[in-house]
């Protein structure tokens, strides 16, 4: 597959850690939420393996923060989500499907609770920040939204423990997945969470003070050496063997959230007001034709740019074909399709057109690991 | 001046045209409104002077269309622009600055009145989509958003009317600058608006009937020879010396209309209502305390992905460099940079850091042509 070059301006801005990135070779670049977001570092099978074992650092800044602060911000978070969040405590993440009035998805962020009035949306690839503008300035809340200058470092793989540990001290290690605490480095102090767009295992800086940032980043390649310590960024492989979700790649804003097997973050019988709750009603009372599921592709390579339908041996449409990649691990193309009913379920057979060559693709489970 | 891939996926998904193009020789993408956008075929200083003197068919599907329709959408329109529309006319376009709560920009469109109650916005890179449901949501307005599949082809250049002739006959010449109509193509109709990315004159064919679209992108090259034909895309260089401004490179959510020069586009006078019309009067008012200005530096290459700080002599802040690129026609690098007063006016001087290197910058009015 050819390669195309990425034509860099401040509408695709840097982030603070991408001259340090460009030394240390990363070849591939994503845009997510109008910034650059390093895709691959040479081979990203190389890199998957390598994540699995050890521990990296990515430069996540793309990863925005949306914050939302005021009397009314409880209320305004809680009308863009259909995850009950009357209990949510102050130190906490809460992965939240932002939702619309049709039902549909608008984004998938991990919200922190920083205090009873204050909240960061950390947001997938989508202008959540209008969103909110708009619902505020229509219901009239007393609210103030902006995007804060936080550029997330993410430390992520199994030794990303004991690493963080060596900077951060043993408290780090308690913190639970899906929570945070501020830790301090060198005298700057950082939010941390246990949390990261992977599954295996690590931790976020939401960095605050660029200056420190740039100086904790540094110095983990400084004694990750006995960690066997690279960089590198959000795996392709390791995110679909995963079954981790991507908003614009696996759904968008055409989807609803029972479609993306969400079922447990959306809270239909509490008295919690949202957008879309009479939508999600009906839509669960008359359930779902189509679900996000895994296939297997016989082949081994792919590239896609839009979704591929797939179809029966009768040329009948049975879903259409999201994201995918080659997977060492299961040595064929594994991905994450929207498989229409009735063949939403493991096994079902299918066709894919690729280049003008038929490839077999088999329905499964996510997630694949 | 390194080359980066850009990792494609349908996040940032490829238009029906893409195949074609790539066949054609595209070098680079951008990525717009999630979208592969053309950024290179080539050298770019090339590419400028064959679309200065010549004809390009661009594939510029990336300008996606909010449609807004319903009994509320004239309201709702208005109420995101300080454009008065109440005069507006059924097939034209306006180029209406979207405001929000604070006055500050969140996208420049061009708004294409359909009919009373339908109204295609032609957005620049942000989701204006979500800005749109929110606030139809917290007004209760009756309305219907979504974004329809129209991929637009434009057709740029002096030779485009000639050629647009050939296609569609005399009548398309007589369409005004931003007026919009109905064109046949072998049967089917098509959108075409007298509008476009560049200053050199041409169409824009706003495509629904997508197989129609590519049988009249082929047909275009087929008898393009005749008028030297070539495929292109918005064009860095001539946007610049044209002065054509860029959401998200030039100006954001940060400014505000007045010091993006859009002055005649702001209308607060009028009886019409809109978000932050009071906050624009008192900046109105006021005077703003910096301005989009050009610059001429003193060097003959650049890229950038962030803004840049331009000091004076004495080391003071003037502004921040947010485009630029090498212009032949001048034989220098010129630029857009967002210029603090005092130093607004043309002639002044200032410095800008680039990898060690100190380049004389000057200021100079919009546009360079």
């Amino acid at each position: 597959m050819k390669n195309y070059s990425i034509a860099k301006s401040r509408r695709l801005r840097g982030t603070p850690y991408t001259s340090r990135i460009e030394k240390q070779g990363v070849t591939a670049y994503t845009v997510y939420n109008h910034m650059l977001l390093p895709a691959a570092f040479g081979s990203i099978e190389e890199s998957c393996d390598h994540l699995k074992k050890n521990v990296q650092v990515w430069d996540v800044a793309a990863e925005r923060q949306v914050e939302i602060s005021g009397p009314d911000s409880a209320k305004l978070v809680q009308l863009m989500t259909c995850r009950d969040l009357s209990k949510s405590k102050i130190g906490r993440c809460y992965y939240c499907p932002i939702i619309d009035d049709n039902g549909n998805l608008v984004n998938d962020p991990v919200i922190l609770k920083l205090a009873e009035d204050k909240w960061w949306i950390s947001i997938a690839d989508s202008d959540v920040i209008f969103f909110a503008k708009g619902l505020a300035s229509g219901n009239i809340f007393k609210v103030k939204i902006f995007e804060p200058n936080v550029d997330i470092i993410a430390i992520q793989g199994p030794k990303s423990f004991s690493l963080m540990e060596k900077v951060f001290g043993k408290k780090i290690t308690e913190l639970k997945f899906f929570g945070f605490d501020y830790f301090d480095f060198k005298g700057a102090k950082h939010l941390i969470a246990r949390s990261g767009w992977s599954k295996q295992g690590g931790f976020e800086v939401y960095v605050e003070n660029t200056q420190s940032g740039l100086d904790l980043y540094d110095y983990l390649f400084e004694i990750g050496k006995d960690f066997n310590l690279k960089p590198g960024c959000p795996n392709l492989i390791e995110r679909i063997e995963s079954g981790l979700l991507s908003y614009g790649n696996d759904f968008d804003n055409n989807d609803n959230p029972f479609e993306c097997g969400f079922e447990k973050y959306v809270n239909l019988d509490s008295e919690i007001s949202f957008l879309g709750k009479e939508k999600l009603k009906k839509i669960r009372e008359k359930g779902v034709n189509r679900k996000l599921m895994g296939v297997f592709i016989d082949t081994d390579n792919i590239s896609l740019t839009r979704s591929l339908d797939i179809k029966n041996d009768k040329g009948n449409l049975i879903g259409e074909l999201r994201s995918a990649c080659y997977s060492p691990h299961f040595k064929k193309v594994i991905g994450i399709a929207m498989i229409n009913e009735p063949y939403c379920k493991a096994s079902a057979l299918g066709v894919l057109e690729i280049d003008g060559k038929s490839l077999s693709v088999k329905v499964c489970d996510l997630p694949f690991i």
